[in-house]
């Protein structure tokens, strides 16, 4: 009972900071950047950092918590599985959308793409999230994979998928931190550059710490043992374990 | 055996990240950014990322490994732990020296302190990992702390020092990005920007490559359960566990 009770505490922080990030992000973009458009203008690379921060970050980081709340445990593993692999899905969509406006946004203003540390570190955590979710179908879903490859690739899989969440949190809060330095070069009012911190500059900060407070509640999740999902056990007294099991 | 074996190769793997992350730092101040002094010149700055590099990541990720090593199994614990606490303060150690030679700096050249969110990251890094250091100290290596005291402190310490270790690397790879930008800002000549990727660029960003590996090794070292140090057992049959146990 104190278990449960202090990790729905832990879960509704992590919701708390998840939902708190995208309005962050989203009031940013609205507030300081002049809102969204698709016409290769900076409105359209706003949509980029709404985009990430949603998908690599926030649903991502939902998504992989997803078997560790215990209301889920007296669920069939199917149907949680089918929730974790299509709130995946849909991280992915977002990603990918992520890049095409920025890709697009640079190609339209003659900027040349994947030269920053951030986009080296974004385009390998979107390529790595993309492989994983791949195997991830192929092993855990669909039927006709044999049940020695899903026991050989659940510890992969697992390992895979923290690495792949905090490389999402490191391409975030670099993006976030070149992206103040850049809006800070074309002020020419030096209250209003990145070293006098303000209005907009403190508010970015801020979406920056509420991501990385996120990325670590996640984290701690995932390597509290004690909230882990019960597996079910293989031994001659018991059934025999299904592909849904695994 | 095996378990061993894969171990030790991950182990192998993690320390030549590590050597190889403080090799480059050091290269890319000496070849690009003119080496070091302590007058309050650029030159100073660079004693920062070679600091911060050596003892936030590469010192702290080898001392919270530390445990994990099967060779250290058949010790005292004690002798493991004041080496766990010795790396850890040297790191401290290199980490205020770090903050120092860049706060000296931005004062030698009035630049403000503490305005983007690398310094903000770094700044909590710092402050966090102090923290932790001190409370280690108190609660694990003087004898009089209380056994109570130890139990209920040591899962909040491993997890903190995970947290701690994920922080360091975010601050890192902010600030080689923005050091790299900030390079950049000064260039007149258009293939000597960052966007261009001249080779100072690639070594920054390589360097930045190198410490997310070595972050996700050692992530993936302390997330392995069959790696844990053995535990000894505390029943009616055993012996009574000493202070020095946890």
């Amino acid at each position: 009972m104190m278990r449960s009770a202090h990790f729905y505490i832990t879960y509704l922080l992590c919701v708390s900071l998840g939902i708190l990030s995208v309005i962050f992000v989203l009031y940013w973009s609205f507030r300081w950047r002049g809102g969204f458009a698709w016409d290769g203008s900076t409105h359209q690379f706003n949509w980029h950092p709404v985009f990430m921060v949603t998908g690599l970050v926030v649903l991502y980081g939902n998504a992989v918590v997803l078997y560790r709340i215990p209301l889920t445990w007296g669920q069939n593993k199917q149907s949680c599985k089918l929730l974790h692999g299509g709130l995946l899905f849909l991280a992915m969509l977002l990603a990918i959308l992520g890049l095409c406006a920025v890709f697009d946004f640079h190609n339209s203003n003659h900027i040349p793409n994947l030269y920053s540390l951030h986009s080296w570190l974004g385009i390998s955590t979107v390529t790595l999230f993309t492989a994983q979710w791949m195997l991830g179908l192929s092993a855990f879903v669909l039927p006709c994979s044999p049940m020695a490859f899903r026991r050989l690739l659940k510890p992969v899989h697992i390992c895979m998928g923290s690495m792949v969440f905090v490389l999402s949190i490191t391409s975030c809060l670099t993006g976030i931190n070149e992206k103040l330095i850049f809006i800070s070069e074309g002020k020419t009012n030096a209250t209003q550059r990145y070293s006098a911190l303000p209005p907009e500059s403190v508010f970015g900060n801020t979406l920056g710490v509420l991501i990385v407070a996120f990325g670590l509640v996640v984290l701690n999740i995932l390597s509290t043992q004690k909230w882990q999902r019960p597996e079910p056990r293989c031994d001659e007294t018991t059934r025999l374990l299904s592909p849904e099991d695994i």
